[in-house]
């Protein structure tokens, strides 16, 4: 964690501090699971700010922050490391998760619930008290630095995913839930990130209420934080409320033609 | 964006201004997005311009373009870049996407629907405030280019794949709508880019419109504008209006044989 | 198209003019949509005369003709080019399609409808007004010399594939229909290229002309002309007229017993 | 076809004469395809004596003969050819067609289908007037020397295969069909190469027959006259012929418990 | 076993003794088998101390342990080495199970029954009478030290994965059950390694017994003994028992909403 | 076969007599196929003794004995070789199946059912009269040694794999069928094999019997021999009976807890 020159993974270490406004006992929470010695499990909906807090607790521990998003083609390579061939021969290069088991950081993986078994397995060894990685493709077995901690999330109602956690995975971690700010908290983010009036921060948020109660409707998933924030920007860089909310949140949010005549009425409604 | 010698993106610059006519806000709408620094998402049918607007843009801000199409074999390393072995050893050469991020410029992924999840992934820290490009494979992460701009589109009408944007990806966009011209405009695009007196450009636009209705008689597009303009050339190449019409647009539509003969019968019917 | 000494494309020139018969307006109609640089796609049964219309073309316009044969598991790269290890380090070598882009002449994609999606993607950008390909992996974007002209071709009454063109491809292309030629058309070719007497031709083409109505019996697809020059080859080299139609073309037509036996009669009746 | 010393394809030539027993006009056909340089399509069930005829026809024509087996995992690499490293960089190595096409020889492609798509388009332009090879890998066309001569082959009743040959492949073919030899023929090849008296070849014989008839019992195929053979040389070897007959035909012929008790009996019955 | 310097498998020995509270006679079972030279597979639920009991018996062997976690994706070559490349051309390096066989040590493959079919036949000829591992990429035929003992393990209550054990791989091994300890035992496990009073402790297994049955209310699996010793842990970092519970147990379990009630309503009842 | 030094088969020759006791005419079968030079087959259940019955022909001839069990992961090159690369450039090196076909020595294939379409192919050439083995990635043509000696194997009532050997495979092999010894010969095996009294092992061979019965139970396939020499094992190295039979047998035999339950009441029924 020293502030030395060839802090090898300086380029991981954030350069300011992220906003971010708890809304429970998260904090409280992570360290006591940090305690433990014990690996995180957070689950929520899209852009509800689970990167953001995991951004939050780094700064605070001063510590890296290495960011992955699983998908079905990242492989255990990907995340271990790999051979690379030069003038000299074969030369092993760490990949990010091996980066911060071996130096210390928090290992971030995103989207866990489409990691492949291989990225999953692997990880098992490195989540119990064994704390170890075994690169096996160059026959190393590393102990865990002790500032390394191990983060994964996923998003547990997106249907569009028939993986499932095993439980021999799913046993090894500590869960944390994470939802929507409420109405308050969320309008003084909006306000605040979108660099917006509270009066229109306050319509955006009960727009958004509003299109996370259409799941019946088709809509798979209700406009996030996020998204408020992206119409607050617009906003500000002088498109009207009623297009900037078009823009940022109706139009993106589906392709559904139907879906898309109610949020348009929505937004009409709104603004 | 300086015009000096060793500009790395010089051949994805556009040598004249494309001709593009605007049907609504849309440039207003792209600003507020830039200056938002939010990454754009453009839905609309298949040649109704938004690959021309993109290029207007890029003309408009003089920036490089770089343009690549997604299919499912598209793999990440395709746009992050690879290693490439030579005489002295391994050696990394950018892709495309990594270009417009280090350099500065647009980054233009047409037929998004069709991206892998790997693809996808990479760009969601590029899509939100962090504007990083994780270049895991050569263990650099890179910052964006002020310059940088991420443009993605797709055609939502399009029924041939089955696969979806997740929402984690597609709140991290904000959209734009695109459409045929109105007939008016539709005649001026064909007039100027077919060559074609304004008469034959209003008998290609007023059949155009017709086979977008064909939709229930088992067509799957109706004819582009982009196919009118077929139409337009090859008759001032010496074909007739029927021959034109029927080469350009009512053959290549379709092969069923019951569409092909409802199209050759509206050809018929229209020159 | 100078007949200078290191002409890159040499081995790709035909050494003799093709004999080919037009059947209707196709030369025009190539022509037409060579003025307006627009690419073209051939439609028609197998072994009709697409290809042996193309050779005449290229032999016409004395430019040399690239032909590739389409299917799963041609990749982008084999079309684009590739990477070779010597001692020297890599070295690019182009694929077919960069070599047509790059020094001007045909490039004949046949069987498209079989090419996967990473190829016919490639395809977009040389399909419009862009005309440029995007060589990915050696980074570099190449324009189009003024002689380079695509062609693709399928038959669209074969139904052993299920792939469908998508609009977005489909829409970029300028199409011809071909069929079998008329009767006296094709007894002509038959002489001509199968060395045959006229009583012979027609024969053969009264035959052929029965099995192309064999479909609803189960044959997938009659027989083409090529099959009656292979017919009348035989038949020169020795065989009775039944044993040549028999090995020719009852035969290679189709495995089904029934499909056989109708086959079999038919080749009694007529010779 | 010089007997040099330097002779590339000297280890496919045969070594001695081998046994052929002809069965009907297929030497002429063969011929009169040869002479009209068409590709021929043997069809027939296993073991019946396709690749005898193949090897006599090489002896007859003393050209080497270059047999490859087809299947789902053969490329077309494994076919054209492919590139090795070695000290002075890349080497170009002929895949046993590419040697067949350059230097003159019957290249016999068996079960011909369950060979992969890349590997039968390979073959379209070998197998019509063009008579080239695109070796694309190495950006070589080659044309065909005159004593080449292209062979496939295949089992139409085998059903345990469910591709099927495009119409553009099987009209590029002449075809001939192969069966079982009638009974005093197929009596005289068990006496010739099982080494047995006329009376073991007679009932071998009969037996054989009898199997053929079984498919309605469940039997896939009956026994060949290759197994006939190896029948006779397992009595000559000193097992009964009941013990020889079980080992070599019944027991090969069936893992299915009730076609095995059909097939016990019949042997019982007939020694 | 020596505890020489240059120790191959030094980093597979276990530093310190694990813990280990025998539920059984699983020790004289796992002694028997090794007397008997037989390869061991151990079944049972997840977190229930399979691995825990393996590690004690490495410890008391004073033998190195080299645990694989078994997956899809793990393929024969990443078990028994591959060919690395440097400067001095080619090196073998032994896989993690080459490496036991030939120093000697304890493999232990977890998960195994999602072991590829490659990965279970290497292990054949290793868990018969010839102990030996065919390392056929390198040529070598490589005896089993004398200490090399092999185990595998798998959950059989798991629905997760639809794949089977053949008959010829199961039927080499000898198989030990597992299941969760009884009250008593379990309670002081958590006390030990959970640092918990017993009153905590055992309130923790009374919860743990409840969740184990509610399979018929769709949990696919009870919490283990490894989740009552993060809660445990949880709680002396300073969560309530309520809220470590949660986190640690209920949360980590499911991600379905029914399930979820049910199990907070669980905790709520018990703490 | 000469015990010279440099012998390249050296270790795969057997070190010590194989313990086999033949239950039928199986010596003689095999002489026979080897008198007449043909492959064999051989069929039958897990554990009864096919491998063993080779290694015991392999001691008796004095040969190598090359054993590589089949799996859909074995390709063609496993078997038949690779390049490898080196300071000198690449490097062929011979598969296990040429090795024995270059040097001579009995190749087996066990579960052959398994092996892949370029596998079986493979082998093809080299079951027949041309006894050739064409190694297409480096161009040679390999002719058999004198001692090469193909046997394959697989049990036909494993219903786990639904691929069937082709019909063209099929007929180019001897086949013999195994079955369990009988009971007296069993006890003899497991009293030899299993060091037990002969009380124990005819109350094992007993107990075998009866799960051979259990298909209809749902139990896949019964206790081999090998199993009943395993219990034995156990019991000598201090188990009881019952903990022997339910560690070696019952344990591993099933996962089923039904046919558990059918599985532990026979044991204690027996023992």
């Amino acid at each position: 964690m020293a502030e030395q020159q060839a802090d090898p993974l300086a380029e991981w270490r954030l350069r300011q501090e992220p906003y971010y406004q708890p809304v429970g006992h998260e904090i409280a929470a992570f360290d006591a699971a940090r305690t433990a010695r014990l690996p995180l499990l957070l689950k929520g909906p899209t852009g509800c700010g689970k990167t953001r807090f995991v951004e939050h607790m780094a700064w605070r521990l001063q510590l890296p922050l290495i960011t992955v998003a699983c998908h079905e083609d990242l492989s255990a390579s990907d995340l271990a490391g790999r051979w690379l061939l030069d003038a000299q021969g074969t030369r092993w290069m760490d990949g990010p998760l091996a980066q911060a088991v071996r130096h210390g950081g928090l290992c971030y993986l995103d989207e866990f619930m489409e990691a492949r078994a291989d990225t999953t397995v692997l990880l098992h060894p490195l989540a119990d008290t064994r704390r170890v990685l075994s690169l096996e493709r160059c026959g190393e077995l590393l102990h865990a630095h002790p500032d390394f901690q191990l983060i994964v999330s996923y998003n547990p109602g997106y249907q569009g995913i028939h993986r499932e956690l095993k439980p021999s995975t799913r046993q090894r971690f500590v869960a944390m839930n994470f939802d929507y700010p409420d109405p308050p908290t969320e309008t003084g983010i909006v306000q605040r990130e979108g660099l917006a009036s509270s009066e229109l921060a306050g319509q955006l948020v009960r727009f958004a209420v509003r299109t996370r109660h259409l799941r019946d409707e088709g809509l798979e998933e209700g406009a996030s934080t996020r998204m408020l924030v992206h119409a607050a920007l617009l906003a500000r860089a002088g498109l009207s409320p009623h297009d900037a909310t078009m823009q940022a949140i109706a139009d993106p949010l589906s392709d559904d033609p139907d879906v898309g005549a109610v949020l348009r009425a929505l937004v009409l409604a709104s603004f």
